[in-house]
């Protein structure tokens, strides 16, 4: 490994004072850092790294535990990135909680890209994820990895949508926040006018659709649209596109809108031969 | 409404004792006890409570703006339901922490029937979900909502699985747990050995199987079995029974075993007429 560790013994070390309270601080949101935990996530986190999309490791912090087996890893992010160790103790008083990963990284993102920027740089076969109202950081990750497992090239949010850079929507999407490009802003109105103009056939997602989801027909450029939890698309939007609906036993409440979305470009995906 | 409602102005009141500090309690698990939260997950308490199903509600406990919107769904349940009343302060004091729904109900539920008792109460026509090492209760939650939207008959957990009566797995089925039959107990090789015996073809799914969903072939009688989050379902499991993929991108990580196991009921309802 090129990066010497730096032991920490102080909870209160500025070293890693980007670490403290992450859990209390992830609700308040930092400009343009981010937290990754976990093995997995921190793998991801060198690749976008190395990929310079903007995306930078800051530092790393490790449970001393957990060195041995990280040494390949901790090779792929650049020497300048410090790399922190910390017995159990100390980890736990600097995270604020009980870190049973033992993983830690501190990164940042230099913004996201303008839909317009998002949508001129897809290409003539292309598939989009766009959401409106998604609030809920569980179902925000559930639905990137989702995206990356079906080869979704791009996600428009809307401005109401919560932000993907949460850590508990990187820990959820398995880090494929730090894969799938996606933007977040502006009203889904003026989202749907760009889609359109750009020639994609967009689809809403609705258990009032018209058309169930094994009739939707492949296209060189689609868009799948969910809507928000709970309400899902309102009517005056799925008056305005195509509308699909998955079969299910009538009840009171619809699927989840991950696993409805999970289930949506499974199959969009299978038949524009994406999968 | 029956019932008269019961003012509590102190969170020690006796009365109410069996909600107190639900999140930590929650982890430790009570005997035949269950805690139900908000309307939706209230409304099925009631439908099970009148069902008869073993599955009785014990109390209610509202908060005091909650009240008015409620009186119908209160009228649902027998008057010998006590329904309890308290202002935020006292609510949130009572709970252990912030509970904005401020609808909240103690249940009991007298065991859940055998594995046998449930496959021997089955339809020569019947969806069965079998899973093995769930431990996570955001998935069993989920696996519980998917199987009531695509008109699973029952679920079969081998005895690693979590417990579905936590908190937390009711709320993220949204009441499901009440609905869809269930038993937890054995082996996986025993509850395959079982279903074989009764007729079942059994699908396990793996990113390793060998058929595409879209591939599975109708049946009378068909079981899905999912593998435990992360690992999956050992080689030998698989070695034993048909297996079927997911089409998906090549990379680390597989879906996430709740959505997974919705897009395979979706397809296997569809292809058997149940949705």
């Amino acid at each position: 490994m090129d990066t010497p560790l730096q032991r920490i013994d102080d909870p209160a070390d500025q070293r890693i004072a980007g670490f403290v309270s992450i859990r209390e601080r992830d609700l308040t949101g930092r400009q343009g850092l981010f937290i990754a935990e976990g093995t997995v996530v921190l793998r991801m986190l060198a690749a976008a790294h190395k990929a310079g999309g903007g995306i930078a490791a800051e530092a790393i912090l490790l449970l001393e535990n957990r060195v041995d087996g990280l040494r390949g890893l901790l090779c792929e992010f650049p020497k300048e990135v410090p790399v922190y160790v910390a017995s159990a103790a100390v980890f736990d008083a600097i995270a604020g909680f009980n870190m049973h990963r033992g993983v830690l990284a501190l990164g940042r993102r230099a913004g996201v890209p303008s839909m317009d920027t998002l949508i001129g740089g897809l290409g003539p076969r292309s598939l989009v994820l766009a959401a409106c109202g998604i609030s809920n950081h569980d179902n925000m990750g559930s639905m990137f990895r989702n995206a990356a497992a079906f080869g979704v090239d791009a996600i428009l949010f809307d401005e109401t949508c919560c932000d993907p850079m949460y850590r508990k929507a990187i820990r959820v999407s398995v880090g494929s926040v730090l894969s799938v490009p996606y933007s977040r802003e502006g009203s889904i109105e003026a989202m749907l006018a760009k889609l359109q103009g750009e020639g994609f056939v967009i689809w809403g997602l609705s258990p009032r659709g018209a058309t169930e989801l094994g009739d939707i027909a492949p296209a060189p450029r689609t868009a799948l649209l969910m809507g928000t939890e709970g309400e899902g698309l309102p009517q005056s939007i799925l008056s305005s596109i195509r509308t699909a609906r998955i079969r299910q036993r009538p009840g009171l409440d619809s699927l989840n809108v991950a696993t409805a979305t999970g289930i949506a470009l499974h199959q969009v995906a299978t038949i524009n031969g994406l999968v």
